[in-house]
């Protein structure tokens, strides 16, 4: 059994698009427009077309089983407009998730975005999070911590302005991928740079802030590998002494969970060997950012199976990594 | 012979300290001050004294040869002030390194600080790099990519913005080390995220410019072993690919150097698997973001030659990474 953790709905049909570029020209004449949810049109056949040719194909030549699947993180765009068109575009984007765990209840099951537009307090967001757990059977989130889409101008993750989340995920037993959405900031390249400095941001800000203290069981993901992470985990574990703060084990490892999301074995080597087979989760973010096959060895660069079947580790940390670990965190996920 | 590329004067004596809260004290009452440069006196015995015990010692104990010696980075502070008062404030940093250089020939070399204020054109960086090449015999300069502190307003390094700076640099013929200066952006902690970052920032910038196609010979050297960049070696690559650019070897790779200033084994030890060892230079950044001792090693943190003389690799490879690139590097070094 593989559970790959961390997959986003990068082929939806062009209606979803579509939809999305009526919502922006409406805000260009009306930025505090109220509009409607309106409908998406979109048909069983298209869903099953954008998914046979890729993801579905792609778990079947890895020979990964289930993916845990949430909306396109670079479209989640929290700045666009305002908190209702952010609601009813990210209901959108969920319910197209929900449709796919109807249709493919074996190979997917839902992530839901979040509405976090800027300047609002989290409370459309906790609403989202409850209707999806609830009413979809989604078994997590995708929490942005700047929502700004590169501007860095929302409170650290430390802040109480995020407490009634932490709070509402705790209750509901759900953890949170803590991954940002498309970069408008010139400076910084998605890919490239912002979704690598957000994580290693997130895993800062959650190592000066009190929140393990304050919800002993919450659960955060954070994507890519960790960021920088792993690779300073020397620098880290020097930072918390310098800080006199605990040791990185106590303080943050049962709370903080990293992908796999790295894309060459000496990345994934190193991953396993310095951070605890407990805190590793295996995902691809497959059909995402690196699509394109490796001259060095002849696969894919997201073919992050490989990596970790080539990795020096036993068979029950493999076991761990590709699936039991997943089964702990998503404590929601039935199977 | 061992040459540390990367150290900062963190230990400078209290006077340097007191006359930049004096600047910031008139700026409060006036931000467009103009002021004077004034004196900060500081003996040649004061300066001894607050190196002995730190740079000094620890270069004896770990046997390392010559420090690259730079002004303390987190209190560059670009954005402090108007561009009268970063000039002086510069000026005055730098001529401490220059001070330096002459009471220790042997030990120190000077890097330069540079006076970006933001909102203004570089020509006053220009003129600081050049009076501290053609002055006081510097080899390089610290160039900020963030001036702001942290909220990543200023255009990205392939901008014309950039260009009359490089245009000095290929002439002088020397190197900038791309580092930011402190955070005063709540979201990032600055030695845990905002160097990082920045690192991350500077190579995916590099990456997507024209600059060395522009500049054939132009040398930058990301600090902190490359931010996130070589634990994720395969994304950049796959990006690479997937951006229809030349293979990164090509591309980057006769024009930007990696740092050692990983601290922890593994990290180290991905480096000099993943980066071509042309493009790796010695450095500990010692005194710095990390000053303790590793629990499970017994050593400083940041020791960073244990780690290289522990790495499997050749003894010319281990020469190269000590010596010879930097000698290369910074081809205005004389020894």
């Amino acid at each position: 059994m593989i559970i790959d953790c961390h997959g986003h709905y990068t082929t939806a049909p062009p209606e979803l698009g579509e939809y999305r570029e009526r919502q922006k020209a409406e805000l260009a004449r009306d930025p505090d427009i109220k509009g409607t949810k309106g409908k998406i049109t979109i048909s069983d056949d298209q869903l099953r077309e954008s998914l046979e040719g890729s993801q579905l194909k792609l778990q079947r030549e890895r020979g990964t089983d289930l993916t845990i699947f949430s909306p396109r993180a670079s479209w989640m765009g929290h700045h666009i407009g305002n908190a209702l068109t952010s609601k009813y575009w990210t209901e959108h984007c969920n319910e197209l998730i929900y449709r796919i765990t109807q249709l493919y209840p074996d190979n997917f099951i839902g992530v839901c975005q979040l509405p976090q537009t800027p300047g609002t307090d989290l409370s459309n967001s906790i609403a989202e999070l409850e209707r999806c757990i609830n009413d979809y059977d989604f078994v997590g989130c995708n929490l942005s911590l700047d929502p700004s889409g590169g501007f860095w101008n929302s409170p650290p993750l430390g802040d109480r302005y995020w407490y009634p989340f932490y709070e509402k995920m705790v209750e509901l037993d759900v953890p949170a991928m803590i991954h940002v959405s498309a970069s408008c900031n010139p400076c910084f390249h998605a890919t490239g740079s912002h979704y690598l400095n957000a994580d290693t941001t997130a895993f800062m800000q959650l190592m000066t802030s009190e929140i393990t203290r304050d919800f002993p069981t919450i659960k955060f993901i954070i994507p890519h590998g960790g960021g920088a992470v792993p690779y300073h985990w020397g620098r880290f574990r020097g930072l918390a002494d310098m800080m006199k703060l605990p040791p990185l084990d106590e303080l943050l490892m049962n709370n903080v969970y990293f992908d796999t999301c790295v894309y060459h074995q000496p990345g994934i080597d190193l991953l396993l060997n310095v951070i605890p087979t407990k805190n590793i989760l295996f995902a691809s973010e497959m059909v995402g950012a690196v699509r394109g096959i490796d001259p060095e060895t002849g696969h894919y660069f997201d073919d992050t199976r490989r990596y970790v079947e080539n990795a020096a580790i036993t068979q029950s940390q493999r076991a761990a990594i590709f699936a039991d670990n997943a089964r702990k965190v998503y404590s929601r996920l039935k199977i």
